[in-house]
């Protein structure tokens, strides 16, 4: 099943941002974090060439905020998250992947540091909410977590920048890549942070008064016109290019960090004490058995995977397809696999068993789709 | 917005009846704890006359368990339930909400007690393993918590019982209401519950090898002829009629046990100490502000409703509108509504200012909208 019609009900959550999203015309959805999020507006790859040239407004209103608040929050963002963010500064966004005791993935969000005793940790797609709660109360921490009403707006694509200077100003161009500064709207001061699930670079405004959620997208979108501004929401063409991994699809709780390529954000080798740290330690000892990687396959133009599909090499199941798309600007189908560590490596040759045929596949590492998604420009 | 297309992905998960469910015509979905259920098949109406006379068969495997295994797991299965499972007997099912140290609810599962030292929760729509799982590695208690392969199927409807005997054999007939025992099927013992969500009596079959998913549909649907067998699902309007309550529409993280009239499902008296039991003894000290009431509206035939809204006295919102539909067998508009607690009372008049109109309603309890949907039959 590739598609299907989703009857609406008050249990999946509409959005600060959802009238206008009809009204511009999304004709996909997906649910995420029990709340509607476009999939596309005028076709994936119509969407996927407007964002790589102009600019984009995306609800991301299903960035759900882990918000932690209290004298032993500092303490308790560093013990929840695999990366160190023993010296996180207030300011700044540091992706964070939160692991079980067993080293196993149970969200992939970004951490905003607000304060000395304040952090939303912005979220993928489970209830991190619930780890985060559960654990505080059996720890007796002195903290107080919570989802508040933020609902993120993003602003992405090249032309972004401008777009955003001529609503919130110059100073806009001051925010470094990961950090976040206060604007003022409406009589609020909103954290706008430089960064967004693309890699063409853009805003995440974090609004945290869903009333206004309609006034700000109107704000945005009167000030669009230079920039070609269309709606728009994450790409699955682009993120693929672009090497951005998905919860749920390219990992879920059956895989660690280190099985997902996420070493380079985790320093297993410091002092300090993290949950799942022992396990992943126990694990990069014995070495991974299997590891996310990219791949390049031949045949037809692929549509979306909906499950899973087999990496096969001589009649031998090797790994699964986790997400693939023909990409035009790569000028083939791409995709991300969990494969066994012995095809791991670049040039491997593989079969892929997809309901949409066999075809070839090379593997290849994640991030160099990206670079021959830009040479083929 | 009442219905949208939603793309497949691999993170909405299939189920192991996903392809048997999609063959026999769904015509509508919903996503539920991160998988496809579906909503429709021949219509809310037809579905819903077809489910109060024959067998339907229902792919219920959203209701994921949460397995609590080990020395501790009767400890932590008492500590995390609003009801009390002090003397939970095994084969026995206990409709069990889980609140948080704040008395709001988490998730309202089914507690199935395996064994001394084994439960499993079969859980609403949120990540309930989450919670349970983080709270466990705070306190460091001896358990194992999971979400196992284990996928329900549902047959319900007044001839449900008559097919499974054709199936599973007379001692079928044994199973009490809401308690389970293990039958042979294809070499495994599966446990069979009489429990399901409709009021219309029936059984759910928990699968414990996804592999024979279509297996099992099948051995169930070749039986099926003389009951009329169809595919089916929960149902919206035979739901609201008997008075089961969905998470996430009628109740939510905002309200507590007692807020839903579920204060018969808790002893707030007993010595027994539970998550969330001094916040709802304050709160029933204090009496509660809102209730969870039935309502009968007049007016054009409702569907269902996207979004909650507004109830209103005297022009003054005293409540929302939290699920409705129109009932041939009631034969008006009917639904749920949390209300002001001076207006939950059978008969108090209220207006309700719906997307489908403005409309006059009376306030009734919860179970009086079943008796009524049986007498004029």
């Amino acid at each position: 099943m590739s598609r299907a019609t989703i009857l609406a009900s008050r249990r999946l959550r509409a959005t600060p941002y959802s009238t206008r999203v009809a009204q511009m015309g999304a004709s996909g959805y997906t649910v995420y974090n029990h709340m509607w999020l476009a999939t596309m507006f005028g076709g994936l790859a119509q969407d996927y060439a407007h964002l790589k040239k102009y600019a984009q407004i995306w609800d991301v209103s299903v960035e759900r905020q882990v918000q932690i608040k209290g004298p032993d929050a500092h303490k308790l963002a560093c013990m929840i998250s695999a990366r160190d963010l023993t010296n996180a500064k207030v300011g700044r966004c540091y992706y964070a992947p939160i692991c079980d005791q067993h080293g196993k993935i149970i969200n992939d969000p970004v951490a905003l540091r607000l304060a000395d005793d304040k952090y939303w940790f912005s979220i993928a797609d489970s209830d991190l909410l619930l780890w985060v709660q559960g654990l505080a109360l059996g720890l007796n921490l002195d903290v107080d977590i919570c989802e508040p009403d933020v609902s993120p707006l993003a602003i992405q694509g090249p032309m972004a920048e401008d777009l955003m200077v001529d609503v919130f100003g110059e100073e806009i161009r001051d925010i470094k890549f990961f950090q976040f500064k206060a604007f003022p709207f409406e009589g609020r001061m909103l954290n706008i942070a430089r960064s967004g699930w693309s890699k063409q670079g853009g805003f995440e405004i974090y609004l945290d008064d869903g009333s206004l959620g309609e006034v700000l997208w109107d704000a945005i979108w009167e000030k669009g016109e230079p920039y070609y501004l269309r709606p728009g929401c994450p790409n699955l063409i682009e993120r693929i290019e672009g090497g951005l991994l998905s919860y749920g699809n390219d990992m879920n709780r059956e895989n660690t960090p280190l099985e997902i390529g996420l070493e380079k954000f985790i320093n297993l080798d410091s002092d300090r004490d993290f949950i799942g740290k022992e396990a992943l330690i126990a694990q990069r000892d014995v070495g991974i058995k299997k590891r996310l990687m990219g791949i390049e396959m031949d045949g037809e133009e692929m549509t979306p995977v909906p499950e899973p599909e087999d990496v096969v090499v001589d009649d031998v199941k090797v790994g699964i397809l986790t997400s693939a798309v023909f990409s035009p600007d790569y000028g083939a189908n791409i995709g991300f696999v969990m494969i066994a560590i012995e095809h791991a490596h670049d040039g491997a040759v593989v079969e892929v068993q997809s309901a949409q045929g066999t075809r070839k596949g090379v593997i290849c590492e994640v991030s160099s789709l990206w670079s021959r998604a830009q040479t083929s420009e």
